[in-house]
């Protein structure tokens, strides 16, 4: 099953089911019982959706995608998760998951632009996939992990590299308002099965930058599960970008960025493509 | 003013204006029209808060404090702000400022016992500086940085030692679920004044820590406001711990961490005193 969540023609924020080129809105009644996509899956309830659900059908194309969770309580991002990345960064392999955040308002959704804001021309891409926590649970054990997952989504860790590069804390180069994105939807579990059977790509301007195999995350979703929810609790709706494989643009001879007109795509065997173009800040 | 955040005896959640030992409880009309402090601030309404508010008064004593803003979009941390502490460290000074983030699970209020987890044993203080902001803003220029501050308060950025070293950046240290706090109340800007005039204070069991003039700071209030700002839209109640000077834990000989029944104490003149204890995880 494939979850989005989106702003109807009408100005409504709203979710539902994509089914090819269409959606199926959950419509009003459920809207009432779930304000949004985080409430539905913290409900247990994402069955609910669907023909039944009682809302209308409508094109895809009708709505602006936002990030398929608009509002999580926590995105935690990983950084150096493969080791061709890790190689081409120069650094050592870290012993444990090296974890950073973004905010909500640095993420987009499919179709939406990606913005490179005034103050640089270091504006990056990095192709990820995006693990959505379904059930809540401190001190998860590797073994368990997989339960507490309701989804999977492309997500475009989009990084100012400058301003990463400011401190040793990555904070400031992945923060920048509407810099990320997230989608085009959230693929459940169980239609996605084991995501190391599954592999990743992204393109710039239609060529391929990045490509992996998803079995070669150094922490695997397991892993990385257990680690973070040993700091702190993890709550349903919680996005956890799982690290960029090598061919970011920072370390490419002459180096590359995105610029206005660019056009940016990750898919993700399994899940489909997230797709942004760039713009300059107004 | 003094602003603070708590759980009523009987359970609500409520806010009001600390004035000595008596609290002035914001009232069920005023609750009814803003929800939290963070809605209070954002709707420009402290003033509304005091004598007049329609409240009960009862004793301090009688409630739960929670941090001032319990519920903020954004707690960001600033890493190496002050020389002591950075050539402690044994680091190079940051030309920008070094920023991770906190989650609001991780920080109590006053009183409120800090949680040492049984994964470490490695658990530290650090006494901050907490700005509180009032207006919300993107590209806010330094000379323009104080008008959009609401408050201050005293911050613990306690810190789980090992974890924070377990790879370059600080997050899986400085967010486990109850290891830092806040309080034990809001000062207002007006009454605060210039941060750079007060000097703060950290003890553990009675015994002198930290002790810095808050002048001391490498990036002051204004700065770090104009930095962040540049990244993202700062909003009503969001959070920036400024930093810590030396004298922490971790650098003394021998190495000096909390344990149960410690008592933290971080003063800070203009503002008060947040205590708390320590606990062991259960």
């Amino acid at each position: 099953m494939r979850v989005c969540s989106y702003i109807m023609p009408n100005g409504t924020r709203s979710y539902g089911i994509a089914d090819g080129e269409t959606l199926i809105d959950a419509g009003e009644a459920l809207r009432g019982r779930y304000a949004d996509l985080r409430a539905v899956i913290a409900a247990g309830a994402l069955a609910e959706l669907g023909k039944d659900a009682g809302g209308e059908r409508m094109a895809l194309s009708d709505v602006t995608l936002l990030s398929p969770i608009p509002n999580p309580d926590k995105i935690l991002c990983i950084g150096l998760n493969y080791m061709t990345h890790i190689k081409e960064t120069g650094r050592e392999a870290p012993k444990k998951p090296s974890i950073f955040t973004r905010y909500p308002s640095s993420v987009v959704g499919h179709g939406v632009d990606l913005v490179r804001p005034k103050v640089s021309d270091w504006f990056d891409f990095e192709g990820e996939l995006a693990v959505v926590i379904g059930k809540p649970g401190r001190a998860i054990s590797a073994a368990n992990a997989y339960a507490h997952v309701a989804g999977y989504s492309c997500f475009n860790d989009g990084s100012i590299r400058d301003f990463q590069r400011h401190t040793t804390q990555f904070w400031a180069g992945k923060n920048f308002d509407g810099s990320g994105s997230m989608g085009p939807w959230l693929v459940t579990a169980d239609a996605f099965g084991d995501p190391a059977a599954q592999s990743m790509e992204t393109r710039l301007n239609g060529e391929v930058m990045q490509s992996t195999p998803i079995s070669d995350l150094a922490f695997d979703v397991p892993a990385l599960i257990e680690y973070i929810s040993t700091v702190t609790e993890l709550l349903p709706g919680d996005i956890i970008a799982t690290g960029t494989p090598s061919g970011v643009g920072l370390f490419r001879e002459p180096k590359l960025f995105m610029k206005a007109g660019d056009r940016v795509e990750v898919e993700i065997s399994g899940i489909g493509t997230l797709a942004n173009s760039i713009v300059d800040e107004g």
